[in-house]
């Protein structure tokens, strides 16, 4: 498994791997854009993640297959003795992937990613309703010490 | 009130607000260096924010005198048709201005802001103990739908 920052011909991909999860669904995800509707916002997002160092949009390519993908961004902060944080976002495994620890060798990598960069927390936010990520993440040693607010804007 | 981006002379008011707290002292940030103290890590952290458009610290003033703070992060991504995102860190409303409605007033500036930067959704974790924060943002329209999970690096 190679750890890798996207490129532009993995974006269909990853939109795959983003829209294959019920709760996505639920919230409208099912009919994400894909291959060659992919629209100007997102390819204009995809530009934006690409050209800032702060953001890395990782994939996990296996015999040329995408299996994972997430977003992380490296944040500076006063807190903490002005440590860098590192936020992860839109964690995918695919889902004929899961049992054999491929989850946890990719996020074992994108944390020490995060140390590379600096950073001295990382930090995530999972749905309520995902108890399996929730025992996932704690195996990894993630604490569940925070409650995780969202607003539509 | 007036909500701003902070300047380098803010920085010692924002790092006593940000010490000023149960939780935060708990965790070792009761010796925060403040003032002629604020050691190279703070403001490098700071120098690094202040040129990154993707991050804002930003300080309510009130008469000359800094009473909430927050950082924006606004951050692309490829979930939800390519929206932006903007997370909350570091919020703090010094702690003799609370009753009055100043912290209320203060986020929904902060939550205007991210509307002027595209971003679709806000979003921040708080942590568990602090029940007035969640009933305080959960009377902005926040939904505590989400673990907020954290790990030292």
């Amino acid at each position: 498994m190679e750890l890798r920052v996207a490129v532009r011909a993995d974006v269909p991909a990853v939109l795959q791997l983003l829209a294959d999860d019920d709760i996505s669904r639920a919230r409208g995800f099912g009919d994400a854009p894909v291959a060659e509707d992919v629209d100007a916002a997102i390819w204009a997002a995809f530009e934006e993640i690409d050209a800032d160092p702060a953001n890395e949009l990782i994939v996990a390519d296996q015999d040329g297959e995408i299996v994972a993908t997430c977003q992380l961004t490296f944040i500076p902060g006063l807190s903490r003795g002005g440590s860098r944080r590192m936020t992860i976002e839109a964690v995918r495994v695919r889902s004929d992937r899961r049992a054999a620890g491929l989850g946890r060798a990719f996020m074992e990598h994108v944390l020490t990613r995060g140390r590379e960069r600096g950073c001295r927390m990382a930090q995530l936010t999972t749905d309520k309703r995902r108890a399996d990520a929730h025992r996932f993440y704690a195996g990894l040693g993630f604490t569940a010490s925070h409650e995780g607010m969202k607003l539509a804007l």
